[in-house]
């Protein structure tokens, strides 16, 4: 299978039909097939060929759509940058995966030139913005406008279709080396799932360059879906949207859908377009989704668990789990989807008995080609042919899977091993407590001690003895918070993880915890 | 992905639901998981290994299911046979495909001594039936009893799955050699068309060596849905085996489709439990599909096109299309299912304008590797990376394909291009004709001359006369026939597809028609 297909077979089915629509644009599988064929066209005229390395470094637009296709046409390789990384991140990234090329809007003009300094490589900057063209950079409307079509390469199967920088959470970031096949069978698998059905409005509202939002990307090719790109997620923006398009799909990270479904002037507005939402990326709490059907009866919930790695979808728990609500499912990440197999082993790859925890492994054809120019971390990851997450977890009887934490996150106490999560969990039911998140931090005696970062609710206050004597009735003495820092915010990935590297940083300088 | 992975999954997530029914047997997923495991271990300590062929000679049963998943488990490749064949057609695929062991039932016993002394590479027979198990033969069961289970290999991916042979209706059959991906491609994509949904109690009432059958054996192996086996197609046994496993999908070729449809007890059973219908392997007329939604009203209805090269799907005619008849589309074939990219093309694979008619040709995941032991066959039919189908149609402007004809089949009578099935369409209209299929014969002056071989409906009668005139009324003078035989039945072949090589052969002999 090839990125572009799904675009192929749109224009082929329904060329008419409304493809993509973006601020005041709008386009038909026609005309976004014809912009890619001509946007391919003119970048080939600027140098880039198959096999050739591009960052985009953008806020979300049909633009990046256009990009993504247009570079899969050509066989290009695309770079997709995080947008909240600093200019040093992105240059990174960009030496890193050889990116001659970078796509760049309004947003991030600024970093231009300091990125074009760090980036001896770079040959060409496209200026995808609404703005004036910035000296040095070419138009990306001019570029169209000044093309002749060119015809898709093919490029597909097993060839590269992208470099993901991921590990913001556990420090240097790695470059994730897709496939077409990959990301492709991901997003058939979520077809499969029920998920994007016939006539789907999606909404992109997560950021395009993370692996979560390709999966509506590439499910909405398929399908032959409308894409609706938000450029930045605010709930008021995102109830504007929801109505003025009709939205039916919406695929959301938790603290988006917490922010969508807690905004007072949600309840007013008319929703009753929304179908299907689908979460992932970090968990999301049983209140929350019961704040979600309260607010959005008609919707059936789905959720996806999956890393940058598996692209993106390892398991699923379908919409039937949240309505029965069979024992403790909806804390899992759910079962194994049609096309992957999952396994919990212990360290020597040997599978555990149900309902102990181990390492979650997986195998399938979105498993990752490998880390960029990282050999020993790719073999390493993908030992004996199976990707290890790095995720502690255990398995039900019904092949239902719970994470409880990072391999990484996980608290070495005394010879104990306390998963952050449990902490998290028993810290949260705190009245004051808006936010949490638990790290070991370094103790002479003990190794490591258990610390709580938390964020107040406005008004609330918390001890240090008030949070333990509150966990104690939750958990076991030795897992809870030896220490408390009260913090404005936490800090959080693109994906809306939590990045604990950065909490523990200053607790750990110059020392090496082990595990990273 | 692996063959078997569907059956780990159903395993690790339901291990006590029923996996499989036949006759009075009854598995569930753990005994299916454990009788499979210690088949494949008796199957290597009969040498069969990694890239082993072994061939399949047996009506439907759970054993052929069994058969399939442990040749997959230890990574050999399976040759189903055609049931319908001659000793010596499967002496052919023996030896053809190297294949060194040969599982056979009670059915085709007495063909074990015969294909033994044209086969001197086999090595090995399993006897799979339930009487006495023949001298010189390894009984089935008692393998299973005797073995000890091994581990799955894990093959998968671009590794050789079987060799299926085809041609039936073209002559000499090839072996086509599809790997795991490419049959498992194709059974995520109709997962993703909606088929076989969770819950799904599936009947193998097609032949279970026929590649249609095999996208039910993957789809309910990955959607974790249940087996039900029928050992022979007859109707009646069809009715008690619904009535009896309250079975909700099926899969059926029109042949099989209509017997059902039209069995006079239908109409008294109680058929509630059948939800879904797939069919497809050669057309059904509107009136067939008409009397199926009199008989279950409940039923929605899939079309899927396809060949052995494909993997059996290339495009669908989703149960919508059905319900809302929109302009014709019930007499075309869908449109590019979800995996694979089709196009009609001229002889120099040019893209034909909509409507035009040109070869179809597809691309995608389920392309088979080729034909075994025919590098030319296969370049020719793979010819720029496209599978080239030999059928010709068209496509309209929503993407729908109309087959006209095999390109085999055309006509070329004085120059024209006449389809066989055009002239088919016209006379089957005709009230005396209960089926008909029309071929070129050979001609001094017109180089061919339209040939109609006709069964006629009890107690009718028909002249050549007739036959023209009527035909007359329907398409141009030119494609009506010019010349007649009356048969008592049409030869078919497994799939149900009129064998017209079998027409063609008493006219063509010794004669080169030039396609075939």
């Amino acid at each position: 299978m090839q990125f572009t297909q799904g675009l192929h077979r749109a224009v082929q089915q329904q060329p008419n039909a409304i493809a993509v629509a973006c601020r005041d644009r709008r386009r038909t599988f026609r005309e976004l097939h014809d912009r890619v064929a001509r946007l391919a066209g003119g970048l080939r005229g600027l140098g880039i060929a198959r096999g050739t390395r591009v960052c985009i470094l953008s806020l979300n637009s049909d633009r990046y759509l256009e990009s993504y296709l247009a570079l899969a046409w050509l066989g290009a390789v695309v770079n997709p940058a995080n947008f909240r990384w600093s200019a040093p991140e992105v240059i990174y990234s960009l030496n890193d995966s050889d990116s001659v090329a970078l796509i760049v809007d309004d947003q991030f003009a600024a970093m231009i030139e300091p990125i074009k300094a760090g980036t001896p490589g770079l040959k060409q900057v496209i200026f995808a913005g609404d703005g004036a063209v910035p000296a040095g950079t070419v138009g990306y409307e001019a570029l169209i406008d000044g093309s002749q079509p060119v015809a898709d390469v093919g490029a597909g199967g097993d060839e590269l279709f992208g470099v993901f920088y991921t590990g913001g959470t556990t420090g240097k970031p790695k470059g994730v080396m897709l496939s077409h096949r990959n990301v492709l069978s991901s997003g058939l698998d979520v077809l499969a799932e029920g998920a994007l059905p016939e006539g789907v409005i999606g909404l992109h509202a997560a950021p395009m360059f993370h692996l979560a939002d390709m999966m509506l990307t590439i499910g909405l090719l398929l399908r032959g879906g409308r894409h609706i790109v938000l450029p930045v997620f605010r709930p008021d923006l995102l109830l504007d949207v929801i109505e003025a398009e009709q939205v039916t799909d919406l695929l959301l990270v938790p603290a988006m859908l917490q922010a969508f479904v807690d905004f007072p002037a949600s309840k007013a507005r008319n929703l009753g377009s929304v179908r299907r939402i689908m979460y992932g990326a970090s968990p999301a709490s049983e209140a929350l989704l019961d704040r979600t059907q309260a607010l959005l009866p008609q919707v059936s919930l789905m959720q996806v668990y999956g890393m940058t790695e598996m692209s993106a979808v390892m398991t699923a728990l379908p919409p039937a789990d949240h309505v029965t609500r069979t024992a403790n499912r909806l804390r899992s990440g759910g079962r194994a989807s049609y096309h992957v197999q999952v396994r919990i082993v212990d360290e020597h790859d040997v599978e555990k008995p149900r309902g102990e925890v181990g390492e979650i492994i997986a195998k399938g054809p979105n498993v990752m080609i490998g880390y960029l120019n990282k050999p020993e971390a790719t073999a390493e990851a993908l030992k004996n042919g199976w990707m290890h997450t790095g995720d502690m977890g255990y398995m039900d009887d019904a092949g239902y899977v719970f994470i409880v934490d990072r391999l990484k996150d996980m608290i070495i106490s005394g010879g104990e091993n306390i998963y952050s999560v449990e902490v998290e969990n028993a810290a949260s039911k705190h009245p004051a407590v808006a936010a949490v998140a638990v790290i070991g931090i370094p103790d002479a005696a003990m190794g490591e001690t258990v610390h709580a970062a938390v964020v107040l609710k406005p008004g609330a206050s918390l001890t240090q003895d008030e949070l333990y004597a509150h966990c104690k009735q939750h958990i076991a003495g030795y897992k809870c918070p030896r220490s408390l820092e009260i913090r404005e915010a936490l800090p959080v990935s693109g994906a809306g993880k939590v990045l604990k590297t950065e909490l523990r940083k200053p607790f750990w300088e110059g020392r090496d915890r082990g595990v990273g």
